[in-house]
This record gives C-alpha cells, structure tokens and sequence, in this order.
C-alpha cells in the first residue's frame, strides 16, 4: 500500500520542478498556471519588498522575464512538508543568470508555499532572499 | 453566530505578536515554546543561510539574544492566510537594534508559517529578508 504521504511529497516536488522550469524558460503562461488564481498570493524577491495579489505578483515575473535573457537554477538541500493541504519546499538556488548580456552568479534561499486547489499544488507564496552571510555571522 | 475563519485568523495573529514580543523581550524560553517540537522546524535570518531543526533554530536564537541589547519592532502591512490547519503572515518588520552598543535600523520582510497542534497555533518556519530595494527596482 503506497504512503500517501510520499506520494503527496512527490507531487509538491513536481509542481517545485514546474516553477523553476517555468522560470528557466521564461514562460509567463506557465509560470501564471502554478500560481493560485485569488488575490491572496505573495512574493519576495531576493532584497525586494512584498509583493501581494495577482496583478503585482504576475506583473513581477513579467518584468523579470522581459530583462533576463537566460537564467539557470541549481537546486540544493530541498526538503518538503505537507500539512493537510498546505505543503512548503525549502531550497537553496544556485542561480546564473545573464542580465542585459552580462552573467551574474548568485545564491538564495527560498520558501515555496503550495496549497491543494482542485487537486493540483498551486503557489501560495514564494519568497527568495539573498544569502550574505552563514548563521552565526 | 462568529465566523470561525475571523476567529481563527486572530488567533493567528496574537501567536505572531507573541514571537515578536518573545523577540524583543529576549526571552527564550518564550520564543521555544512559540516553535512546534519537532525537527521539521526552519528559519532564515535576515541575508543568511537556512537553519533546520531544533537545535540549529533555537541554537540562533539563542546566539542572537546573547549578542543583542536590545531591539524593537514596528510591524506593517500585516496579512494572514489560513488553509485548515496551517496559516501564514507575512509582514514588513521595521527594526531597532542595539547590538554591542551601536543603534541600527533596518527593514525586512518577513515569512511566518504556523501549523496549528494541539490547539496551538505553532512556528513552523519564519524566513525574513532584508529590503535593498522595491520591486522593479
């Protein structure tokens, strides 16, 4: 009998794939699709204010997507919890990105918040920060 | 007849209230018993990497009240959602901090996740991040 758990697991990893696939390929329809589809949906971008509902939120990745001309993710130390109908991705990103023709390599950490809607892990919130420093100091 | 989602959505934020009080007060036994006892536990610090599980979580907490004078919140924009059992606030911090004598004020964002157990609403994760600059900047 398969651990519905693990399956569940599975799925929130799959949907953590798409968001990053999405973002690699800039594909702003894609990237539309994994979020939820109410005004309760949140995003930081590393050292950026926050940004809430669909218009900022989307309008964001739309600016993003329009001055980046390629980005590439490494992922590391994912690890997944899943509440009811609540799941949370933390992971590193090890991020090349080439901006305006110059290639910029940093790292972030993110907090990917899922929500089971209509049986798919939809985006709640996404919220990446710049890593200056390991704890302690 | 009280709409459970208000009430609950109160209960959410006197658990945020508690952190940044058990914060500013210094107060670690406090802040311990805000978290959820397990080692599913996660927090990132303003600009540094991402801690897991009990002992590093609480271990930071622990090396920021020791190095710390003092410090002061004012909080803004505070938002909270909830899906059954977990619930999310986010809000911008606006921080004083007296740290080996010298007063600094900052901003961050801040990412609170709870999960709510044994009629508890409990820390699961609190991600904050420096504001360098607004979105698009």
């Amino acid at each position: 009998m398969p651990d519905p758990r693990y399956a569940a697991s599975k799925e929130v990893a799959k949907a953590n794939r798409a968001f990053y696939r999405a973002f690699e390929q800039l594909d702003i329809a894609a990237m539309t699709a994994l979020w939820l589809d109410d005004d309760s949906i949140r995003c930081v971008h590393p050292g950026c204010d926050l940004l809430v509902g669909r218009e900022r939120v989307l309008g964001s990745w739309l600016a993003i997507f329009g001055s980046t001309d390629a980005i590439r993710f490494e992922l590391a130390d994912l690890s997944i919890e899943i509440t009811g109908e609540c799941a949370w991705a933390t992971n590193v990103e090890r991020i090349r990105t080439t901006l305006r023709g110059a290639e910029h390599v940093s790292e972030a950490i993110a907090t990917n918040l899922y929500v089971l809607r209509d049986a798919q892990w939809r985006l709640a919130l996404h919220h990446a920060s710049p890593i200056a420093r390991r704890f302690p100091a």
